[in-house]
């Protein structure tokens, strides 16, 4: 039987990891809400009272009781005596009797007596008004009726008391921390961040700050792994770089299962390097390798596994590869763990500039370099695409493959390649 | 002649504004590479020695001189001498002679004397090998030639000396971290944070942490513009809430603007509160107001001005049209002061769910909820549009519409509305 019908897709094997792991509710972090910008709601946020708690005008106009404008014209307006004008920031000190109105902003406190509002392009003042208005001669002319509550928003109208108003999971965007100070609430619980053990392994791999002897390179992908982590609600912890000793790298993992959420373990380039990660997943804990080997490229000799019900994965040594299934699997388990609602991946359409191969029954994934308008898009389809993508060859995949590149091109397992011209998605990374 | 023939749209004003200012180049900060996540590089990073620096196996096989595979194949084998297998991060202490060959990982250092290598699938071993190899037993079948170079990459194949690898301009994502590892960058110069300052203004606006009265309303803008600013390279400082006091808002704002690189004020929501930025805008310093009143919805009392090279921008008091106007003038202020390089927005394509009505003319922004698959982006056209956009009415534009939506959709100015069933591009928020 072909290789590629016993791996499983990327997507069959993020679901079985993720069905054996659970989110992270123990301890919610207490946090004020304006330096929550990224983290996600431990709770359900629920308004303590009505928004808006009193009638608001939602124009600029004259507060009015509507009856009083009905039949009103251009050739037959209205005459109502202007009694006052409201004040921003506090309730009216006068109500609205029949044939009277008041000045009004927009979100300015309906006076009682009052049910609408005209809007002032409506209105008309007959002459020169007083200081203070409320003289016989303030009159304002109506042109145009209003219905009972037109231009007015109700108590509750908006949120009711109650209501939730920023759902357990939700990630807290500017409009939700916004959301959070209309209704007073200037603290709240967020999933703590998920800890994410970072080891390296291989003979040949050094410290960034190290000068590479023949033979040696330096550790990239804990670097790439820990920005993405960070990026992702976790925060990485680095337990260093093992050489291919099976005890020492078994030691090491066993204190970042201890100490982590999560482990992910970078092998050696070496095929019995790979083979060791494998079986430190087997030694650390049940039910150890879930997954070993998933139909995709970069990424074939990824290894999933949970152990004590931490998700333990191993992610190939090469650095785009690493990367590339560390957005796959690495990204999703953070999110499953920070109990994240999914929200939608950032991506952009393009137009392919050339042919990519694949093999069908394999999910590709190629960086590519995205060409032309980079500014606000546009809402019809005919200029959606304002881009072309261009797949970055790199020989050895090397990470500036990535760096080049603005994001992801999958190629579907059903496909067997896409063909220039084609309109594709791309993931921005 | 109609206003919207008078008054620029967002493209246009932000074009006016972005061109009286200049990048913030007199500061650049340095800093860890490691923490340099998300920041811009204030230099063209350089690669300071070729990678890789040495020449390197791209697969697992043997190394070999191309020679003495040619004319190999399945049944007329080449038979090489196995010499030693090349350790991982060491340099090989062999050489190869004719005849030879030595066994070699990914990533491996390519011995002196070979010049290709053989997959380890087109091999077989002829007997079982001794312990240290080198016995004259120690035989190697070959079944496919090589040609010169075959599976190796040179030094300098994937990034030479001296080559720009990181722009000046970058945003610096995982990938762009790990490149400055993979050359042993640990440090670099970066664009220093914008400064923003913030000020609200309206009689009716207090402290979230305050209890309102009637007629009160708790500030939102501060806070919501405050978060935009922090994902975007800017640190907000906040100047507080000014009542519609003329001298002590210009007081404010002339201190924001000495202590700033950007000052944002958003308005009261009176008519008059609004003028009153402006005027500030005029007494702060020149050019002063460059545009006011921009043609779209939310938004159109948008203010932009730049006083002594700095952009002081006045937004609408309404909470949804103060972040929409952020998006659209705040951050790419960010974006042109940082000197960051443009980037393609993230969007998301999607099926509209209902007719949205728009003036001719005018370019209008909607609050949308995706709805549909959330997972990952598919790489063919049939099955991009995994999502329909379900625009969030709200009658008062609290907050909260924005927080129920997954972003915003831009009706073009051209267009006299969007039709049920139109493919849609929506800017994730």
């Amino acid at each position: 039987m072909p290789e590629f019908l016993t791996l499983l897709l990327p997507d069959q094997a993020r679901d079985k990891l993720l069905a054996a792991l659970s989110p992270l509710t123990a301890d919610p972090e207490p946090i004020a809400s304006d330096s929550a910008l990224g983290r996600v709601a431990a709770e359900d946020i629920l308004a303590p009272h009505p928004l808006p708690e009193f009638p608001r005008a939602t124009v600029d106009g004259y507060a009015v009781r509507a009856q009083d404008t009905f039949g009103a014209s251009d050739s037959l307006p209205a005459y109502l005596h202007l009694i006052g004008e409201v004040p921003m920031g506090e309730p009216p000190s006068f109500d609205i009797g029949p044939g009277q109105c008041a000045l009004i902003h927009t979100g300015g406190m309906i006076p009682k007596g009052a049910d609408a509002v005209v809007m002032l392009e409506y209105t008309q003042q007959t002459s020169e008004l007083s200081k203070d208005f409320g003289s016989l001669n303030d009159e304002i002319e109506i042109f145009k009726p209003v219905a009972d509550g037109e231009n007015i928003i109700r108590i509750g109208e908006d949120v009711a008391k109650g209501q939730i108003v920023i759902p357990k999971g939700a990630t807290l965007r500017p409009a939700e921390i916004g959301g959070l100070m209309a209704l007073g609430i200037t603290s709240l619980r967020v999933a703590r961040l998920a800890k994410v053990g970072l080891i390296s392994t291989g003979d040949e791999v050094i410290e960034p700050g190290q000068r590479p002897q023949p033979g040696q390179v330096r550790d990239v992908n804990t670097y790439t792994l820990g920005a993405l982590i960070e990026k992702s609600g976790g925060v990485a912890i680095r337990y260093g770089i093992f050489g291919d000793q099976f005890e020492a790298l078994k030691e090491a993992a066993a204190k970042a299962l201890s100490e982590c959420d999560v482990v992910v373990i970078t092998a050696g380039s070496s095929a019995s390097a790979r083979d060791m990660t494998a079986e430190v997943i087997r030694q650390l804990g049940g039910p150890g390798v879930l997954v070993h080997g998933i139909n995709t490229r970069p990424g074939k000799p990824t290894i999933l596994g949970v152990c004590d019900g931490k998700a333990v994965i191993g992610l190939p040594g090469n650095p785009v590869s690493a990367l590339v299934n560390g957005y796959l699997f690495v990204v999703p388990v953070i999110e499953k763990l920070l109990g994240a609602l999914p929200r939608p991946k950032p991506t952009v359409q393009a137009k392919l500039t050339v042919n990519l191969p694949s093999q069908a029954g394999r999910e590709d994934w190629w960086a590519v370099r995205l060409i032309g308008d980079r500014q606000y898009p546009s809402g019809t389809m005919s200029s959606i695409v304002n881009y072309l993508a261009e797949p970055i060859f790199g020989k050895s995949n090397l990470i500036f493959t990535l760096a080049a590149g603005d994001g992801l091109l999958k190629i579907h397992p059903d496909a067997t390649g896409l063909s220039a011209g084609e309109i594709v998605e791309v993931m921005l990374i």
